[in-house]
């Protein structure tokens, strides 16, 4: 193999993971991020956004952290012969429009909440009628934590919503449904096409943001029913976006089986126990993928448990006194809700969980 | 915890591996090498030897990859208050001296071959009335792979024997043994005495360099006792030396129990399996013990074999493809017999060992 430069477009610890993968290969990172001292600039160059010109001269292939990457910027990469970046433009357009998302699901035989796009306030009263109440109108693009969105629980919420968001038209009107659990599918596709998934996650969020994640899910009924349908719905997406690497599809679980909620084009949270629960982690397989490299196995070496720590760091000391603990530590300033740390749990056990949940200063719904 | 910085006598692998234990627990290290573009490079800031002072200012606690480094400097540092290095001077004096080194086995009771300490040409025909032929001849500092040692197996090689090694007196002279097997144990003692340690490896070499291991063994009888006494040994060991980090113990198998070789005071080659392999790697555990963390579990997760790439690298995609195959590359130039990657198989059959030693430019005796 001749000596490789990964470009990662953003710095922070999707990136700084990617890299100590990468660099166990042997193949170099470099990062396209602003922030000062960011958690990957222990592991490769950052260039900031000024210095575009030189990252993407030094890399010999690209990849990213965030979907919401320029993608015009990708665009420009791949239409030059000699340099790709994995994922394409195509995919993150449609990963940046929750219209364009959900529309292409649908196009593609996988099922979602239903949806109206909502050009007008007409429009909007219309969707009410078809989709009954309550709906939540959302911008279709941006909005992130429950930002950019708005429940319309009765009529006379109509024209508040539409005051408030209207200007960001096409906004999605969703129908809400009943769902006993989020899950998410992740999976890899190889430059020679060849798919491979890891097991389905059972996520549990707290106020927007991921708290933690049990891999495989422990949750569900008909396991194995819906990890089927997860996993024929990842790979025609997968195959639809003529994709290279590391794909997320995070889903509801209904009565009538899986709904599709979003894609991430990207590594994703759901999937870090792989680090140590997994033969390959999600970070390996994906810098495996962009770099045309075989795929490793998705297989899981122990059921595992991840718990994201939120706004401020726990005792090192403590973290690490509880069995099998393994902790990921990104190096980050504390601030309120943002992902600073996570621990995996392999194995995990109830009484682990309490002491874990005991020590962490943000209990984050870790409740269960 | 407060922000810790770990300073490194050595840049290579083994520093690397050290590195990257360090940075997802938020610890970060700095390594004194003069090697440009070492291994450890791509893992924090490298000091050159004339700026030890730097060094030595920037960093709270201190630590060592090879037993070689100049024991006065340790010392120094721990003749200071308020900053530390593990392990400290008092072990690597001993290791860096065959003859204090299997002087202080045996008067901790741990058994070795026999020895005789040769200060003249005298001393060396008693030693080898003594042991009886064939004997060792060994310098007592220094030697690697072979070096500084002369096999004596009739009288009339006594004269070339001392003529050779007489200058560098005081030598050892050992007797051979026979012995089934080359294992080693690998432990850690933490700051509170707390001794963890890994299970019995299996090691095979080559032309004098480590070529493959098993972990946990699988060619011994006795395993059960085999690995009692590899406990006890090294339990006094870490005990005798107030040690604090991670320490090998290298023994030879012999039909009555097992003989004491030699130490390592450091990670080990033979432990590098435990990345994949244990809960918690020898690198993360020695890490923990250095900077005061509680140390993690031992246990093995799956049985691994490790297998040295040795001065060419194989083809990187071929590597990958074979299941369940980790690649640890250290990012070196080749050059003969030169250790610059190294492959964990976890777990491993006899299909992905013939698949590996396939692709392998240097098969490194990988024939069993």
């Amino acid at each position: 193999m001749k000596k490789t430069t990964v470009g990662i477009f953003g710095g922070g610890q999707l990136g700084a993971m990617l890299a100590q993968s990468a660099l166990s290969l042997g193949i170099k990172c470099v990062f396209l991020e602003d922030a000062p001292n960011c958690t990957a600039s222990h592991f490769g160059q950052v260039y900031s956004s000024n210095q575009l010109d030189e990252f993407l001269q030094v890399a010999d292939v690209f990849t990213l952290e965030f979907e919401n990457t320029d993608a015009d910027v990708i665009a420009q990469i791949n239409a030059n012969n000699d340099k790709r970046c994995y994922p394409s433009d195509n995919v993150l357009r449609v990963a940046q429009d929750r219209l364009q998302e959900k529309t292409t699901f649908n196009e593609l035989g996988i099922d979602t909440v239903p949806f109206i796009a909502v050009y007008s306030q007409a429009d909007l009263t219309k969707a009410t009628a078809e989709l009954g109440l309550p709906i939540v109108l959302k911008t279709t693009c941006g909005g992130y934590d429950g930002k950019g969105q708005y429940i319309i629980k009765t009529h006379d919420d109509i024209d508040q919503a539409w005051q408030q968001l209207g200007d960001s038209a096409p906004l999605i009107a969703e129908g809400f449904i009943h769902f006993s659990n989020e899950v998410s599918i992740i999976a890899v596709r190889g430059q020679d096409g060849q798919i491979k998934s890891y097991p389905l996650v059972e996520n549990h969020h707290h106020n927007g943001i991921l708290s933690h994640s049990y891999a495989p899910a422990i949750n569900l009924d008909n396991q194995q029913q819906l990890t089927e349908q997860a996993n024929v719905a990842i790979s025609k997406l997968l195959e639809h976006f003529n994709y290279v690497g590391v794909l997320t599809l995070e889903l509801f679980v209904t009565e009538n089986g899986i709904l599709a909620n979003e894609i991430a084009p990207r590594v994703h949270n759901s999937g870090h126990w792989s680090i140590e629960g997994a033969v390959c982690s999600q970070f390996e397989n994906h810098i495996r993928a962009v770099v045309g490299l075989p795929l490793g196995s998705t297989e899981i070496v122990r059921p595992s448990m991840m718990i994201n720590v939120i706004g401020n760091y726990p005792n090192t000391s403590e973290v690490l006194a509880i069995d099998n603990t393994h902790l990921h530590h990104y190096c980050k300033s504390e601030r309120e809700n943002r992902k600073i740390a996570h621990i995996t749990l392999m194995p995990y056990n109830e009484r682990m969980k309490a002491n874990i949940r005991a020590i962490l200063p943000n209990k984050m719904g870790l409740v269960e």
